[in-house]
């Protein structure tokens, strides 16, 4: 297979057909069960790797996370700490909002990182709990990027550019405002009244979806309520129904208490969810390359970061998996992407350059961690891209065009030992190459039950970190 | 009439009764034409003096006047040089907030101040055009006191403070909101839709009444809509029925367009209203010591503020025709009184703890400005206060207690000429004293239907700018 | 005498002339016994009248007074307390600089407005004990009021305004800085090594000098060492002798321990100097508006302000015993004199324009404070200015064009009674006016050695606050 | 050789001790003939790997580089234009410095990390051409980092940690200061006057020198006057001779017009000097990670910064030549050092623990870059340290315990092929191995005057990056 992937890989939306007896009128019931029922736009399996960004007024104080609000008000004692040692007494959280500068953004620059790092989608925090938009919110005066901080409609900017270079532009919405009073209200009724998604919550989401054109609602904050005080399903129904996104939207699963993992174009369960096997529908893992923040910390110490090791461990073990993987980093009040973030991405981007046809399009084949092999992960590419829900079931040779096994350790003695592909390897007349060494045959041999693949001189191999073996019938 | 007014003054609300057929079931109802049956609280009538207090983010930049924002955002090009000059590119007012630090703000040295000014109530800006509320509203998340600047509950403390002093507690509150977009909104759609009363301005005004008890709701920034958009009819009556200062409040007649002047417990008509004749209806002065700005000026110029002869004449001038006066000072960022104010307040309070008499608790007498003398204007006291509202026909001696003369400029001949006091002074038998020389019995003749009355000598007198005639019945 | 004093006024400067036999080579010495033989420039005595500005980053904080730098340092509680409240943690007075942002600051309105006031010469500090100069001094880099703060040259903004306007212009200049390191170590030393002085000290003196040309040098912060470390003497015999103000330039006393009231051009002995009787050497009163500070305090209570009442009193007192008047108000950060202290210096001027005659170029009576009536003070004018220094011996009438008698408190009968008038009065035929009232006559008798000045129709006065009489021979 | 370097290096300090006949007195005499024999104190040359900080007030707008006030004020485009988008008119560079707020600078964890990068000595700005003392200057007052900013002693509390972690402290001191009028002064008289040095510089660097006791001082800023305008030998024979110090410092070059490259200790010449071949005196490769600043850049993109490879071959090339390498990296206002250089020093620190037997006291080959194979450089061991200027004649194999050959790339072919090690590998008994590999005899062939290495299987190397050989005498 000749075919390279990340060049031809293009975000094309499959329309969303309603088929189901269910909804005969052609329209989407706002119902779990119904909803249910809607077929993943296939471009958001296909894509694989996303960039997650946390930017907000929490990336001023930009200490202990983004959760420094909710933290410091608790009581918490680093917060508390840091807020008597280096502020006046009584300054308040939204006093923060005017330092959140951004004189260096440049949502162009961003783009082009985040399209070098191999990613095909991003996903901005257009409203974290704190409240305060990124987004000339028509709901939130005076609590917004444009009239207070940057001065600018940051998901309105960053979209476009994300656009422009070819990427698939997201947005991440906090359900919740911890200290929004309209939303605390509710609460302290223990949600009997529904202000906030009424006043707020809605013509929020409604002028996001409208004005934006996301292809991706990453919804949060959602664990406080039912899905009945959120209206989720109502929402949903429209979305799919009547939004200018219809075709191509999706959503993740967080839309109320027991909805996680249970509802949802694809499944974000907790965060940084790797389940490690199989699952039976779309899901994706959202992790941060800081492990203790998902927001930038100005103290951040490299002993806190994930290495790139971590990072391709962390995307092969879901892919193989089925999921997509959301790489977060958090942008700082400047405006600037961290330089040891690009770093980590670009240097990411230059693996996928050579491993990415493993990747991109990839469906999960019958195994996924080899069960001697635990360094090794497999995925395949399908003859004909089926947007198939992965199956642990043997796949007959002729729907799969390839195999790929990941490794992410080199073998001391150039000798790669799975047992896995035993099987497989006997079905057929295969030919097993290393990308990135496209010319080069490697030899292998069955033993046992094991298969034993020599690999190349590696001293004669440019990719590091991680090699990926193709498997392909001669 | 040894009565010493400014002693025994005291605010005792008289319950508001409905006496009338039109209210059979003894509530107000959402109309004008009921609404105007309601008889006025006779405190407010008697109080005759409050203070206005222009607070709020304006007074941070505090430059052109309190409509900074909405001139600079006009490109007014006094305002748009100074932020050039003075203030980083994109700086947004939102932004001027933090800074109204308030470090100064003592609410009991506000109060005793305005005590000794002589005022009876005091009315605050708890939400100017700016949409800033100085009280913590729950549909003002990050746009208020206590989020941001002072940390405070403004309207809180202040009028606490104002009660204990034992002077009345008022609010201004703007209708609309310049630069909120809900407002904006339903502007845009020629007040179709009625957002942002439902979700902003009724939610904020019963906030107001309930969690402050106000006697007086100074309405303003009505003239965009009808008071059918605002629903002012429609809260009145929720005010005058079932509010808990329902028996006491008193609003002004700012309640959409063609209302001012027309309906309300007081008329403000214009600002700085102040008519020269007796009016039909009970009315109030509302005027600023600074002639450019309600708000605090930092290069306030002493040519700009009125002398204490204005403020006299200004004061002397309203009651006469019927009208109560509210003084306005803006305080500063600092949350201080500026002494040129303290020294205006304090020394017009001074010549209230002499004259006083004449102006508290006073009626309109039959006539106001003297037509020979333009400098001598006319107040009394009936033998039982009335409530009524003021009238030109001739009174009776016997409900008049004391008739009172107040002239503004002394005659360089110490003989005070006055041409409407001669009728009345043929109707019995006068004594005429000056107000602080209380023993003294003055010498007058009539000649040609002009009164002359022998002044003091001068030299004894300790009163300056202005003086009060007494006329009784000996 | 129909001279109208306040429109000849002219600042001609008299050449200083050595016409002592020690001073045969036509310069003065380095010495005390030497220097004090320089003749008063005519033009001070002359001036009677200015205003003292003390300007710095003291103006920031603006709390407390303009020693808020040492009493937070010596531990102060308020001083403590306010920056604990106000200030983040560790926060530096240095800090407080780069908010003198003095944007208002108009150099032609003050001196304008100083003009009003009735001043002869303006004083600004050009450096308070602080070290933060107000000029681009080239000693200390970083600490004035070009680099940091205002960005301007204060005082030679300030300085060319002032004489725009045919005002003399002066500098106060703090000998020591409480913080300046340079300052300490010699401190530490007991003076006995001389850093300082030479190579901070000298250096912006003759900057100050030579740049601004000011006539008044006003020195202060003398008090912890010997004239022989300032080198003072050495530094008058420059500036006596050498430089380019040599003709016309004054200066008080305070040049090391011992010297205040000793040596000086004029004296100032302490701060709010005001002897009550007449001195042997030419001498200023520096007193301060608001009685508990000099610089601008934020949360200033006009009960802690002098009144005109005070202000006049102490003006003619001092003028009366040979003193100069020095009136201090504080500008604020922002560059304003506060509308209050424009209230007081402008109701002042108002009163100078009346009464200016008996203040200015005036020289002390025979007599100061009448012996019989403590609010009648005296003042005179001579024949010829004789730049003498005051004595007591009674004046030959020939010698006198006018004697004024100036009185604080006016009669409640209309008569004044004064003693100290009676025999000077018996030696000539006298006329009796009063400033104001030009073309009126008064008359007086004498009885018991006491005379009686039956005054006019107070009615008919326009003056307030004190009146002069003008007593000249028919 | 089993010696293991890395834990045995200790900072021994050898004393200077004076044996020529030229000083008798036994003291070093003011001109540099005789200070040029001062030998080098041994443990600067053993030491191999520095640390250089950049760090001031240019870290705070941290655009550009550490020269943004120079470059701004000479009106370079970028830097004006930052200025006016982001800062308000007139906004000075002296402004900048209170937001130097180092909430995070942690010396101890900042000693940690230079340790754990390898590096034997770190150098600090204790004042760059700005003038702002990181230490408490007494000739700097107001523009220092305890009055302004970090309110903190930089020098103070970095050079205890650093030393507390057993690595070696040294300061950066820059002789001219762009913007102090003090030395503008003697600048604008052709360095006529000395006002500069006499005033603030020596005292400076004798403060430094005796508070700090630094083992470098590095100078810098020399370039615009000469050496004896800068009294340069004189403060050396001072240095020399009567400092605490005077056993360990060393100095660089840069004392004037005409010194660098000819003058000091050890030269740096030019900044990122680096002449690829051996030198006839001690030098210093001092060179920057970001390559386009010292001061760290908020905006600083990846592409700008080294490699790892870069770094390691710019420290190989220089320590074969007989230099020693000054790698810097600029701290952040916050007090951080970003992870990104965290990440380089870290990693380079990693590579060192295998290979810095052949950097630390390692002394240069006859040969230093092979004439064959550019990608290689040799270093080598002293039987016994001789603190010999490097030389190029053959070495003797019984003086040279070891002999490194450092390759900066592996050779597809696993054999590495180089020249001038032929005629060494001729004269005697050799054993090839590889650091990091250490029981493993590598085979070599000496073919056509050509060396043929066969390196171990590159699968069971750990090191990567670049690779030491070691030749010793079996």
């Amino acid at each position: 297979m000749k075919r390279l992937v990340i060049f031809l890989f293009s975000v094309s939306y499959a329309a969303a057909v309603c088929t189901s007896a269910k909804c005969e009128t052609g329209r989407y019931q706002p119902n779990w069960e119904n909803l249910d029922k809607r077929p993943l736009p296939e471009w958001y399996d296909k894509a694989k790797i996303g960039i997650f960004l946390h930017w907000g007024v929490f990336s001023v104080p930009s200490y202990g996370s983004e959760w420094f609000w909710s933290n410091w008000h608790g009581n918490n004692s680093i917060h508390v700490d840091f807020m008597k040692k280096n502020y006046r007494p009584g300054f308040t959280y939204q006093e923060f909002a005017p330092m959140l500068t951004a004189e260096f953004f440049n949502p162009d620059e961003w783009a082009k990182l985040f399209q070098r790092a191999g990613a095909k989608y991003v996903v901005l925090t257009s409203k974290h709990h704190e409240g305060f938009t990124m987004f000339p919110s028509k709901k939130s005066f005076s609590w917004n990027s444009v009239e207070v901080g940057p001065h600018r409609d940051i998901v309105g900017e960053l979209g476009k550019a994300v656009k422009d270079h070819g990427l698939v532009f997201g947005v991440y919405h906090s359900l919740f405002e911890w200290f929004n009073p309209i939303y605390l209200k509710d609460k302290s009724e223990l949600f009997a009244t529904r202000d906030y998604p009424t006043t707020k919550l809605w013509p929020d989401l409604k002028q996001l979806i409208n004005d934006y054109e996301p292809s991706i609602l990453w919804s949060d904050g959602d664990w406080e309520a039912l899905d009945s005080y959120w209206k989720s399903t109502d929402f949903l129904a429209w979305l799919y129904n009547d939004s200018p996104v219809k075709d191509r939207i999706v959503v993740n699963d967080r839309w109320g208490i027991g909805i996680p993992c249970h509802h949802g174009d694809f499944y974000n369960c907790q965060d940084r969810y790797n389940p490690g096997k199989l699952q039976n529908h779309k899901w994706e893992n959202a992790f941060t390359l800081d492990s203790k923040s998902w927001g930038w910390r100005r103290d951040l110490q490299l002993r806190d970061l994930m290495t790139l090791d971590d990072l391709i461990k962390e995307v092969v073990s879901t892919v193989s998996c089925g999921g997509n993987a959301l790489i977060n980093v958090g942008p700082t009040k400047e405006g600037t992407i961290a330089p040891i973030f690009q770093e980590r991405l670009l240097s990411f981007g230059k693996w996928l350059r050579v491993n990415g046809e493993a990747i991109y399009e990839s469906s999960p084949w019958q195994h996924q961690n080899d069960s001697r092999n635990a360094n090794v992960w497999y995925t395949c590419r399908k003859t004909s891209y089926d947007g198939l829900r992965p199956t642990s079931k043997p796949l007959k040779t002729d729907k799969v065009s390839a195999t790929y096994a990941i490794f992410l350790k080199w073998p001391a003695n150039n000798v790669l030992e799975v047992k896995d592909l035993t099987p497989y390897l006997h079905s057929g007349n295969f030919a097993v190459g290393m990308l990135g060494k496209a010319c080069e045959t490697l030899n292998w041999t069955i033993s046992n039950g094991l298969t034993y693949i020599t690999l190349p001189d590696k001293a004669a191999v440019r990719t590091e970190h991680a090699w990926a073996l193709r498997i392909t019938l001669k």
